[in-house]
């Protein structure tokens, strides 16, 4: 691949930058929330844009996957390098989360609008309407410059990220061949910071269980009866007050233990990334005065990519406008437990399940029901498919990219990779501290957009490598 | 008082029995809802309906006693007796609480209805319309049969017992002289069971509390962030958690202590009371294998009426239809104490709020705000009005009334007697364990309400004495 064919595509990148950053906001306007309860046309509205943007770029084939009950995926394709040359499948969703209390918006959720700090503001701008375009704008410079691509590539434009990937699976299932490819380039997650390029190595995995504590087949008068008799509100708190310590390490017998240590080595990597206490508090808006916490002895980045951690989510007895001196007959909450990658989901799962259910408070009901569990997962940032990402990042980004760890949880990604015979899998994206992804005012810093834009064309080039008709096997 | 006197007065109330009947009817479709947010119109035409009431029945000067910003209370008063005769007056309440889930209502809570069960269903039948219906009755057949009243009465119906008697202090202030009396007599408590007549001689206290915890500024994703930061629901949890112990009794370091013991006669009488387990199960409500708990080697009537029990009333954070695996920044509650009769109120109300601030899980903010504190009362049942009352409720129920106490809160009995200037106080009333007071599909006994009407016409009879002229200075 030659210098000069980068160095055109780049020109084509530059030049086409306002046309991308119209499509962008083209796409961020359709309001394509997956969630129940929301318009599922304006899903569809996104996933027909999502494939005629494929189409615009030179990809063939472009058309909607489908299956029954599922929000649709767009898909499209270009194997003009021939079955020699290595084949990349990107990842990327073009479905949105609610868009939460509108009023708390600046502007409005689904009228894109840059703002003088150089940010795109809009529901599903970074997450993960950009994540796509940046790969539509590489495709598009590269066929503009040069007539073709580097390589083979497929584009999986998913719509039910948000919901959980609900059809994924099935839909991996029943593409695996046309799916097939060397490398897979997940574009939906985030960087260290602003301008710092990064890739995922681990994910986090979730349990999410719901508690209902039922003491009573009515409220009563907490004057008349309190005292002998129980109530689910106290003893609610009772149950969900133990599984953590004052400090907010898990108190689950088991739990904590039963996460892989890292090894001095990976703990050596993460003490040698950036870290700035005062940025972390700020973006993450923890209150003044309010100490950062968790399991003793651990770095907040070892805590939040490979320790499990424990949060009550949702809370609901009487509501307190409601409130009329009452014994509460029945109280429900929801725990998610975020798993370090490489532990066992099911195990953690049903430890948890039978330590809300064990002993409980005045002997009140307790049903705990796991509503969903998945495995974390990790790679090892090793061999020629990373060493490409290493050096399209730093083209890109001008900066030594860095490996991260999510804390999040990605579900697909385990399944995915497994469905593609274990192809090496490169998590890339553009969330930044403080993009709000999921949150009101969700943002995509601009700058970052471009320069991961520049990444995309070089990493086309890259994962093509030097002799073309070598490289698919090489890759994995 | 000849006994052919009372004889004729109690035939005279047999022969109204329909009339009364009918007039609880009418009283009780009145929707007197004192709460904000209901039509105070309601409250107004209950208030003109007590006062017709009194005036039937051969009071003189009814009228609707106002204060600013207050819902009218009904006043009536007749002192034919003359001043040499004892005087009691009598207080019930004309407002109801809220209907609450009018789905839960097997009738309408304002067509009150008569089913085959013998109760009559409607809110406020019991609590505290047939309160002030049974006075109505008594005084009426009293009338009609002599002409006139054993002794002086004053009747006093309030508008806004339901919300706390948030004006009754003010009136009895600026109404201290119309409202002197020998004896008062306060018709809004409960009896032990049905057709056992009860007098009242101990209210608990109650302090209520609104605690407010914050984490964050904003919710965060519970897996990008969770670990280092804490959450505001997880750490209210944790804080409520501790209140109680697993028995549920109150862990709050002194609450327990402060609360005076009950002497071994008052234990001794508490013992001999009737009690039945499965019955008092049943009352309740607790489901089936939950255990009674609180406090160990105390009874259930010690616990409910001489002890302090903790709960937690109300609980706020994010709903679980609402959920979103987020890290929650602002966490709710509302704690309410009862309070031991005697119990200093302020110094516990300082203790739970210095005890719920004291070291918080992860140092989140902690706010406590005292909503509410009431002290609770107790009287010693001796002396003459006391008999007087013991005699009135044998002869109406043909069963030998208990003194007990009531676990819930009067908050201005304690005022109420000391503004009157202490004089002797007897809390009668008609509500039973099913009653359901305050809940959906609240009832009258229509037994007990004819058994305490009979007994209010011995009442007024027993208070005037066999020597009328001497008996305002024996009341005492």
């Amino acid at each position: 691949m030659g210098e000069a064919r980068v160095t055109a595509a780049l020109a084509a990148l530059e030049r086409g930058a306002e046309r991308t950053l119209a499509d962008l906001v083209d796409l961020a306007r359709i309001p394509s929330v997956s969630a129940a309860g929301f318009d599922p046309v304006q899903v569809e509205r996104s996933a027909e844009r999502a494939a005629a943007l494929l189409e615009a770029a030179g990809l063939a084939g472009a058309e909607l996957l489908r299956l029954p009950g599922a929000h649709p995926a767009a898909y499209a394709e270009w194997l003009g390098a021939g079955p020699g040359a290595p084949t990349v499948l990107i990842y990327a969703h073009h479905d949105v989360q609610p868009p939460g209390r509108e009023g708390r918006w600046l502007t409005p959720p689904f009228e894109p609008t840059v703002r003088d700090d150089g940010r795109l503001y809009g529901r599903g701008v970074v997450d993960d309407k950009a994540g796509l375009l940046l790969h539509v704008a590489a495709l598009r410079a590269w066929r503009e410059a040069t007539g073709g691509l580097p390589l083979n590539v497929k584009v999986l434009v998913e719509g039910e990220e948000e919901i959980g990937s609900l059809h994924l699976s099935e839909l991996l299932r029943a593409e695996r061949e046309r799916l097939r490819a060397d490398v897979l380039v997940l574009s939906d997650t985030a960087n260290l910071a602003t301008g710092l390029p990064s890739f995922t190595v681990s994910l986090r995995g979730l349990v999410v269980v719901e508690v209902a504590v039922r003491a009573l087949d009515h409220p009563l008068h907490s004057g008349m009866w309190g005292g002998p008799l129980p109530d689910a509100a106290t003893a609610l708190c009772g149950i969900l007050g133990r599984l953590t310590d004052a400090r907010g390490a898990i108190a689950v017998p088991g739990l904590a233990d039963d996460a892989p240590e890292l090894s001095a080595a990976e703990r050596g990597a993460l003490a040698a990334l950036p870290y700035d206490e005062a940025a972390f508090r700020a973006d993450s808006g923890i209150l003044a005065g309010v100490p950062l916490s968790g399991e003793p002895g651990r770095s907040v980045y070892e805590q939040l990519w490979a320790r499990p951690a424990l949060a009550v989510t949702a809370l609901e007895a009487m509501p307190l406008a409601e409130a009329a001196n009452q014994l509460i007959a029945e109280a429900r909450a929801k725990v998610g437990l975020r798993l370090a990658p490489g532990q066992d989901a099911e195990r953690a799962a049903r430890r948890l399940l039978a330590f809300l259910e064990a002993d409980p408070p005045r002997g009140v009901r307790v049903e705990a029901r796991l509503e969903s569990v998945a495995p974390g997962w990790r790679t090892e940032p090793v061999g020629p498919a990373f060493d490409a990402a290493r050096r399209a990042l730093r083209a890109g980004f001008g900066r030594e990219p860095v490996a991260i760890g999510c804390g999040g949880s990605i579900p697909f990604v385990g399944p995915f990779v497994a469905e593609l015979g274990g192809a090496p899998a490169l998590l890339l994206g553009l969330e930044d501290p403080i993009c709000n992804a999921h949150g009101e005012n969700e943002s995509l810093h601009l700058g970052d957009f471009a320069k991961a834009s520049r990444a995309a064309v070089h990493l086309l080039a890259e994962l093509a490598g030097p002799a073309a008709g070598s490289a698919a096997a090489r890759l994995r």
